[in-house]
């Protein structure tokens, strides 16, 4: 059955390389913890533009841009991009490659959305339908605020188990030859809906998604926790991370020693008053695209498993009183390719 | 450079079969003149649930389960599915498939989604990456006045050069082997804005997405519009298809011979009050997964170049003064995989 290992799982024939990555963020990551690993921090949050959703635009923008300049490209040596974010029809992403001319595929999986494009980026490069493919995406605080729950500037109150958005974007460039890291595998998410109706307790319905294809990836490529020196899931921020954590105890498999959560990196969730943690397309993105991929390629870590995970509601869902449906997508990365 | 062919076009190694197709619509569709190519009509725009978006999500399962029932497949069969719609969010598509164990990837390509999820789904079959792949999309009339303009009980006025947001989906699977038709060749479009910023005008919007990349076929394929026995673009409408007739004239190529447009044979644009035509995810997805591909298994036609269109804006850009991107994916099928 060709690359296909187990029900999910995809493993790559000649694994593409990670050419680039960038990441770029805003003042709230820029006082955080990953601060010195985003290639361009503004203070600016309209990034020189009228309106945030232009300026999310811009800054998606940007983060093409450096992954492109620190790989010495440029945008005609990419076949291909897949992009994404959070704003309705994705007008963050088609209006950031509005100037471009790569051949572009929008896709949508909410938080999960880089590993989304990520994997079908890699897939492009190794069935040799792209000789370069970029995923791309990103979120931001007040364009989120403003579409799923209240404008920034009517002060709402948020409940403790909210997460903040993050005004962050990150870019990764895949190619076929390359120094690595190198995406291994891929386990494609599905959706799982456990009757979390909450939206403003996302952690806790992504959660069971992270642990359905967590599960998967072990089972398909018969590996453990301890197979990784670092597994971390996409935005599920503290409530959602101890809850996988136990669910997967209740299997008997320990999360405890090398497992993290991108949404509990980005910021600092005392000192910044982020309650659960952040969240958005541009978290994961941001946390892969600088503090991972630095990392891998510092010899940190060798071997990461990369689960971002997406709640796929949206405001008129929650008002007509449906539960929230969750997917994650999971990416290997490694940096030897025989992995 | 593998199965790259010129700057934007694949042409897949091993053409992936279509297994099986279906198309699904309400009341006007079952009025117009593909009625009798449809599998399911329905009268009741709700299809038994309370909102117009759980109907839409509905209409869109009811799809998938024709598209599996014609070809004896069931759910377990299908590796991945691509699927997209034109709500916020896409939850068309995450309710649709939320009592799914299909592995998902969301997509967003506005009325050219069927275009990007039918190239993907091709690119996995061939790439060995899926032994089956699905591409469904849905739109909705209901729906889509809510969120786009006004919700439909407001009886607002639609100005002359709107169109009509179809209450269809579509489905179709591809599999590596079977009669066909076959997916030979697929180009990728990319964003292309000439300013056009009237959300009631998405015909000539679109237009200039769709003479890209139908000129990018012609130059990657080597091939002329005589080449196929049909071309059919997205849902451009009447309008549209005039201006990208005109775009080729002016370049000495003949599109009046075999060019049609979804938008334009969906419904009777004069008996039905239809303005420019049709549109919608579901539009060109129900023209392709009814009328089309039976007229190729019945031998009608030979080789058809498939390129819908979407219109990448949101309510939010157009409020913003932005100009309106366009994009058209293409994708090449025949009856004979070696072509």
């Amino acid at each position: 059955m060709g690359k296909r290992i187990g029900a999910r799982t995809v493993r790559l024939g000649h694994p593409p390389a990670v050419l680039s990555f960038a990441a770029v963020g805003g003042h709230m990551e820029g006082k955080g913890p990953l601060a010195e690993y985003f290639d361009e921090l503004s203070e600016d949050h309209f990034w020189g533009q009228k309106t945030w959703e232009q300026g999310e635009s811009t800054m998606q923008r940007h983060a093409l841009n450096k992954a492109l300049e620190k790989a010495t490209l440029h945008e005609e040596d990419i076949d291909l991009i897949f992009a994404g974010d959070l704003l309705n029809q994705c007008i963050g992403s088609s209006f950031s490659l509005r100037g471009s001319n790569i051949p572009f595929y929008g896709v949508y999986g909410a938080c999960s959305t880089m590993g989304e494009a990520l994997s079908l980026a890699a897939m492009m490069v190794d069935g040799d339908f792209a000789r370069r493919a970029a995923a791309l995406t990103s979120s931001h605080f007040c364009t989120a605020e403003r579409q799923y729950r209240m404008p920034v500037p009517y002060g709402s109150q948020r409940t403790p188990t909210a997460q903040w958005t993050a005004t962050a974007a990150g870019c990764c460039i895949l190619g076929d030859e390359g120094d690595g890291p190198y995406v291994t595998h891929l386990t494609t998410g599905r959706i799982v809906d456990k009757g979390i109706d909450d939206p403003n307790n996302m952690g806790a319905a992504m959660a069971p998604a992270a642990y359905d294809t967590l599960s998967a990836v072990f089972r398909d490529t018969q590996t453990a926790p301890r197979d990784f020196d670092l597994i971390a899931t996409g935005d599920l921020g503290r409530l959602g991370h101890e809850i996988v954590t136990e669910l997967f105890a209740s299997d008997g498999v320990d999360m405890t020693k090398n497992y993290v959560d991108c949404g509990l990196l980005l910021f600092d969730l005392a000192g910044q008053d982020m309650h659960c943690g952040g969240s958005g397309c541009g978290c994961s993105a941001s946390v892969l695209n600088g503090y991972l991929l630095r990392g891998m390629r510092e010899g940190k870590w060798r071997r990461i498993l990369f689960a971002p995970t997406g709640a796929l509601l949206s405001p008129t869902s929650s008002f007509q009183g449906e539960s929230i449906p969750g997917i994650c997508h999971a990416v290997i990365l490694s940096n030897d390719r025989e992995e």
